[in-house]
């Protein structure tokens, strides 16, 4: 979430401006849509955040803008209406997404606009998919969607700050454990069994997952902007040149064509030539490739389907995996470091607020080995602010952490051999039995994820029910998934595979060498949130039979926290779960503490807060 | 599954006069099919079974015929392989289903039939639906399927056995808890809904529901032949009038007419001009009709849905509820009496086939008050024949029981009040360590499911892997679901509710009201078979808190005999599972007691199965 900014701007003149660009005989269309960014499609993150808030004056991070020839809508979500009315001028309507009677902005398009509306969008925005539906429910009232050849937002906007462009750097094969000719191999007979001529890649992280690159383009997000194409002959990477050195181009080698960003459109528009498309052979694109991609290739000369990289990449191989074990036993200790000493700071009554607190944990994890920044915005959170599942301390307004309140904190970083996401949650004071209560519900479900074995086929979507018993048995749940996929020093959030109520969750089977996040919670509305949470990566399971030839399944937890102990009620735990509670701070006591000989109010605490229950 | 019969029918004149009538002007089809029953297709039960028969000789309970101008085949699955190579004559190719490269009868008639065939079929043996997607898989080779007004087989079969037309009686209100008058109210209101202008019943249970009516005319359902149109003003119950007297027509009063039989066809080819239907006033149709009766009002005129009868039917009434409770402690006395007989007997040296000891079984039920036989063939099985889930004895050719191998018992009964359904697992000898520990893990799934709490709008989906989750950690599994709906005094598999991993089963969330089967199993193919099975109803559970304003459930288990405590590795149990099983035990000694006074035999076995673990 961005600062509550209060200041408005005018966008009269930029609407008009916007307008008539919209009613020129080359564009003619009589409204204009920018859609709220969708998360997996990467390659725009920020793209449309920024050109919402240059037209609204609205800059929060989720919104989406119609403008018609007369009227400008803002649609936004609970977590942002008191923002929006503040930012918005009287040009503007907030639509209130969510609240009764308030249909979607697409029920909007094909509900509330005049009939054989022309609907201009910026076809890099959409994916073809969500076009496709779009475009189907707006035959209602005979309208149509309009593929703009440019944003009509940055013909108007004078001094529109550059895309980023920051360096582009090599993935050691050390820590990525597979070189990108033998990614590009693997991709190619992918291509083979079908067989395709070729693949668009359009997903940033798939970009960098693949020719072993990273970037710094995106907050949190350690890609870069690019495209690439990939056929049986040739490997195409389109990404601004300026990104670019010799170092990029020695890893990447002859076979790899560096293309400048620009030349990707045309490029694939004169595909269907080169390489001889046909109703046989086609071009893949992955399913959440936009809409732009489908119109200058080609409809009929593309199949799209979920990306073979994205499942690819969400195996990650041993040497992956072996960098997610280690990154997370030095993020660890930084932990280790933050919470002793916030400890410390609340007992002697230091006032410290949220993102202070935030600060110092991210100062601890800057001073560690292959440190490259957090993988996203800290939550730090005292009190009922915990109970905003998606919160994130606003410097220059936030609370003061509370010793007698619930303190939670959900924090990660990016590192050169791995990705970490943890959430520990503490009570510096006296927790309620009330608080203590739901915290052991929410660690019993957190132990049964951990120590779950099931066979191969299984989905995230299956299990999921299993970290939420312990809560439901006392009337609790919470309202968010159990677990996400996590990158490896890459997006924070992966796909495809996660554990949750999502039915999409029922589409892909947990695998062994997937990663994914294990982290039930529960929310009392304006008092207390909890939420423990560990990333975990599916391994091969060893059970004394194997029904049915499937292979089963387990978990492997690579964060090491300590969970807190003051904020369990032993009563309802079984005795596996005491031992399992027990064991895991052995763990965290053995592995962290070698790094924390610095750091004696840190080794203390850790040895404490591990001791036996 | 029917008696292996090993004579074989001479079927060369029957196809050859089958042939002529397919040839015929009047027919004009170049290939016939009789699908394989539908179980949920209540209506014609055996109807295909009979016919089937009749034309290939071969009498097991599954199988599909297709006989075309020249060639004659039978598709049936692994449990009958062996019955049908020995039915069959010459004139017959088996089509073993289920083997690799064998293609379903569906694919069969679209891809290896010629090109442009015409295939006959009985419109009153496919639903509506699967009519509509076998249509459009024959468009491939420009085939079609052909409606035949009568069924060619039946014209052909010159001493084909009447329809079963018993005696129809009338459930009192006492048993069922609601009038019809009721329950048409309750139907009329949800046609009022949408509107629609009439509803056609076409599911036997269902009718015997909505007019609490009750028959015998299939074997362990106590339904009757039946069809019903219910509009705004009219009930109509369309029924052979021979297995309707006074009685019946007391109970039903006036304002239900009831009709021949044969004049339900007749009637809905005029319901479009009597009840004047259009585009908007339809005819609403449960998603299990056959495609004789979409024909007949027209396509255009109905909607199809899930019926809401069904929906209304799953979810018991306090009195049913209550007969459930009491039907099921007359049966626990029951199965008292014949497991201490069974011990007795097996302890002494008696030699027992399975199919005896089910007769024994069936006696002791048939003395029980309300009895009104069985609710299924009994499974009971020794040893290996436990592994196959779908056996049952041929009294002709079955298994001597064997003390040292475990014996499975699957078996239930109608009542008045309500239907059982239990499975009880025993060893009459020493098992193995392997056994005991298997059948441990199937008790902690039974207790899993038995215990579950969760919120409403949870379905049987959702919660299925709770049950799995023991015997998972031991890399065992089952191939079946968890539970299945239960009638109440009706078909002892009902649906549209369920614990089990079939997708549809998460459409449905499970209800207050609603029954279902807890019967987690293990199979150790050639060896053994385990089964743990429960009648559970569910019931709203009293939670400490009510997260979301949803509602949270529980189970409530009406079926009351012992688990062998003999079969359990004790140190496999939580202490929570010990209790449960303890408490258990001690409701069922409660319960069941009271009504073994005049069996010592069974009063001493009783005590003893339920001492505390």
């Amino acid at each position: 979430m961005g600062a509550l900014a209060t200041q408005t701007v005018d966008t009269t003149k930029r609407l008009e401006a916007l307008r008539s660009l919209m009613s020129s005989s080359e564009h003619n269309v009589t409204a204009m849509v920018i859609p709220s960014e969708d998360q997996h499609m990467s390659e725009y993150i920020a793209a449309c955040d920024e050109r919402r808030a240059y037209i609204s004056g609205f800059n929060g991070s989720a919104g989406t803008v119609i403008v018609t020839l007369k009227d400008a809508f803002l649609f936004t979500d609970g977590r942002y209406f008191l923002q929006a009315e503040k930012q918005l001028d009287s040009n503007w309507t907030l639509m209130k997404s969510g609240l009764p009677d308030v249909p979607t902005w697409q029920e909007f398009l094909s509900k509330n606009l005049e009939k054989h509306s022309r609907i201009g969008i910026d076809p890099t925005l959409i994916t073809a998919a969500d076009a496709e539906s779009l475009e189907t429910s707006l035959k209602a009232k005979e309208s149509h969607l309009v593929s703009l050849t440019d944003n009509l937002v940055d013909f108007i906007w004078e001094d529109r700050p550059p895309r980023p462009a920051n360096k582009v750097f090599p993935l050691d094969v050390k820590y990525s454990g597979e070189s990108h000719q033998d990614k590009l191999k693997r991709l190619r007979e992918e291509l083979n069994k079908k067989p395709y001529k070729a693949m668009v890649v359009n997903m940033l992280d798939e970009v960098a997952w693949l020719f072993n690159l990273r970037g710094s383009d995106i907050d949190f997000n350690p890609v870069f902007f690019a495209y690439a194409v990939v056929t049986h002959d040739n490997s195409l990477l389109f990404v601004n040149t300026s990104q670019v050195d010799d170092v990029v181009r020695t890893h990447l080698g002859d076979p790899v064509q560096i293309k400048p960003y620009d030349e990707f459109f045309p490029y694939l528009r004169g595909l269907g030539g080169e390489v001889d498309l046909s109703d046989e052979l086609q071009v893949l694109v992955g399913d959440k490739c936009n809409l732009a991609i489908v119109e200058a290739i080609g409809r009929e000369r593309i199949t799209i389907l979920r990306s073979p990289i994205a499942d690819f990449k969400a195996i990650k191989n041993e040497t992956e995996i072996e960098g997610f074990r280690q990154c997370h036993i030095r993020d660890g200790a930084a932990l280790t470091r933050y919470f002793a000493w916030l400890e410390e700071q609340l007992n002697s009554g230091t006032q410290l607020n949220e993102s202070q607190a935030a600060d110092k944990l991210e100062e601890f994890r800057s001073e560690l080995d292959l440190f490259r920044g957090l993988s996203f915005t800290t939550i730090s959170s005292t009190g009922p602010n915990g109970a905003v599942i998606h919160y994130s301390p606003d410097p220059a307004d936030c609370s003061i952490i509370q010793k007698e309140q619930i303190y939670l904190c959900d924090s990660g970083a990016q590192f050169l051999d791995g990705t970490t996401d943890v959430t520990r949650t503490w009570h510096f004071g006296n927790p309620t039995d009330e608080e203590k209560r739901a915290f052991t519900r929410v660690l019993q479900g957190h132990i049964a994820i951990d120590t779950a074995i099931f066979p191969n086929g299984t989905t995230g979507y299956i299990i999921d029910s299993w970290a939420r018993r312990p809560l439901w048995e006392d009337g609790l749940d919470y309202r968010h998934g159990t677990g996400h996929g996590v990158g490896h020093f890459l997006n924070v959030h992966e796909g495809p595979q996660g554990i949750g109520v999502r039915i999409a969750y029922n589409s892909t089977a947990l695998k062994s060498g997937m990663t994914v996040s294990n982290e039930p919670g529960y929310y009392a509305d304006g008092r207390f949130g909890i939420r423990i949470e560990n990333i975990v990566i599916v391994r091969d399971a060893q059970t004394p039979n194997n029904f049915g030839n499937k292979g089963y399944l387990k978990f492997e937890h690579v964060t090491l926290s300590p969970i807190h102990k003051k904020l369990i009620d032993a009563s309802l735990l079984t005795a596996a779960e005491r031992s399992w509670l027990d064991a895991y701070h052995a763990e965290v006591l053995d592995k962290v503490s070698p790094l924390l000989k610095n750091d004696t109010r840190a080794l203390a605490w850790l040895e404490r807060e591990c001791s036996p229950l």
